[in-house]
């Protein structure tokens, strides 16, 4: 049953299973502090494929596949699958997805993207409307800088702002069955759909700028609606928000007097070693926060060493048209709230 | 309360009541055999924009705020909002609802997003999730032939098989609530999300064909999930997979012992007159099903001149990176059953 709560807010009485969940990444990212979590390392960032975009859905096609053989869970016996990605028509998503054979609910929230899946998913399984549903995204350093940016073969300078796209894949099946033989296992246990905000960024070089603000917005909402504050919570990820957008963001929070810092991190700046890798502002890329979810963060989760997470997924909305027409960029941020809980028996 | 019927095909119990719909369209829509019945027509193709990507947004923003108001739904008492449509990274929606404030999940679906919008919204709403929720979308024959295909100022030859892509916008509010005052009103009944079929079409000029396979394999799960068949609806409107699509979509269910013609039209075909208008194969566009639906249809059904209709939207899911790159079509169709009903009173 789904209650909402305050004004924005929904509450999952049962809340869906967490039955699966998996990350597919590149080079960069399994030398990054996170290396040893992820399920699966590609040291060709073309993954055998003949171009970018293709590597791109190799790399959903293997999280996906790799998400649903750890939950035990037939591709066949997928009720829907809620799936996007930054290329243009989302098409990383299709080509990756095409073989799944399920029914496709494409869906298009920027880097929020694999917030904005789970959150949906959430509702689907909560709803009845699926048994099980599968949330999946990625990105790709190279088919993202060619297409938003220069070609890479020009070498292009980057601005301390920007940060680097991850090569990068995530995917989670929810299920309204808990996980068979597990004493405890991960459930959704709320969502908070963002809204957009636009307070005038222009630069497409400094997205954590963009974003900060619709997180903040998204997370005070969040807290007014159930009453909680930042301490009731094991870790608030942000993602990808990055080292200039995550210190705008406790910012901003801290001068509406709610100070995140002892339980913030975002999934920017955990990928990688921004000392040793030379990622700028840090990570981002819609498969960013989802290879930190789907590997750290629910690793953690499911294992007992982390408190109830609140996953806010944050996106830009812009295009590389709407920049070149001189557009702002208007932010959104997406909220899922993640627990362990106990799995009734019998 | 959703039951999930057979397969695939989700029902709902008390049903998203269908408060209020619009359209925005122009010229040449206008000029079409359903000009007098859409809610605001263009003669400029701009909108007084800077850009067509500026008009296209324009054009949504308007048909939303008029079915708001057509609705008697504020703005802010929208729990959310479900929009896409073909532009980059889906601009048209981001920038054409940026201002409504409400939650923002964008969706992608190409020509199918009317339906995909429609379907997602009614499950948010029937299992209580939202209240109201806003589905909408659009395209814009300019913004897409220069993304899509070529400078319109080459003035590039078309093939017969092509389809128009249609200057329009439709929006949909549904709502928990009834419609008040009204002894009866349009709802959701069904909805059976697609699954992706492709069966090898490469011709990006010829969607209809890339469709066609979907919208068969949709409408078969459905006729055999519930039991029913063409002849218990007042209509089975495909959209868009104009005069090539459907006589392929046609002929695919004959071969399956399931005659649709005659109840079937595509909203491809009724936007234009092929006779009259240059068009080629037909409309398409995620606007052009859109505005037939917020126009005709939706008008008719409210009326109690249709029966229960069978709202099939069709999308090609392809990319111009994708065609480039000799990757094939693969096709989606999702289904929306709408009819009216008493509304309970007192």
């Amino acid at each position: 049953m789904i209650t909402r709560i305050g004004e924005n807010t929904l509450r999952f009485a049962r809340g869906p299973w967490v039955a699966g969940w998996a990350s597919s990444v590149g080079r960069k990212e399994k030398e990054g502090p996170l290396g040893a979590l992820f399920d699966q390392c590609h040291e060709d960032t073309m993954l055998g494929a003949d171009s970018w975009e293709q590597a791109e859905s190799r790399l959903q096609a293997e999280a996906a596949s790799l998400a649903l053989r750890k939950a035990g869970v037939e591709k066949e016996s997928l009720d829907c699958v809620f799936a996007g990605d930054l290329l243009n028509q989302c098409a990383a998503s299709v080509f990756g997805l095409r073989e799944l054979g399920a029914p496709y609910l494409g869906q298009y929230g920027a880097c929020s993207t694999m917030a904005q899946t789970i959150g949906a998913a959430s509702v689907f399984v909560e709803s009845g409307a699926a048994r099980r549903a599968l949330a999946v995204t990625s990105s790709h350093f190279c088919s993202a800088e060619r297409q938003f940016r220069l070609p890479l073969e020009y070498g292009g300078q980057r601005t301390p702002t920007a940060q680097w796209t991850a090569t990068a894949a995530g995917a989670v099946v929810l299920s309204a069955e808990p996980p068979a033989g597990a004493a405890s296992a991960v459930s959704v246990r709320e969502v908070s759909f963002g809204r957009m905000v636009d307070l005038g960024v222009k630069d497409a070089a400094n997205m954590g700028a963009a974003m900060a603000p619709a997180a903040c917005r998204t997370l005070l909402g969040y807290f007014a609606d159930t009453g909680l504050s930042p301490r009731d919570f094991g870790l608030i990820l942000t993602g990808d928000l990055g080292a200039v957008g995550s210190d705008l963001l406790r910012g901003l929070l801290l001068r509406e007097g709610c100070d995140i810092s002892a339980v913030h991190n975002d999934g920017g700046l955990m990928l990688y070693d921004r000392k040793r890798q030379d990622v700028h502002a840090g990570g981002s890329g819609c498969g960013c926060s989802a290879a930190v979810l789907c590997s750290a963060v629910l690793g953690d989760l499911a294992a007992g060493r982390l408190g109830d997470v609140l996953f806010v997924g944050t996106g830009a909305l812009m295009s590389l048209t709407t920049s070149q027409q001189g557009e702002t960029i208007p932010g959104v941020a997406h909220l899922v709230r993640l627990g362990a809980r106990s799995v009734p028996q019998g």
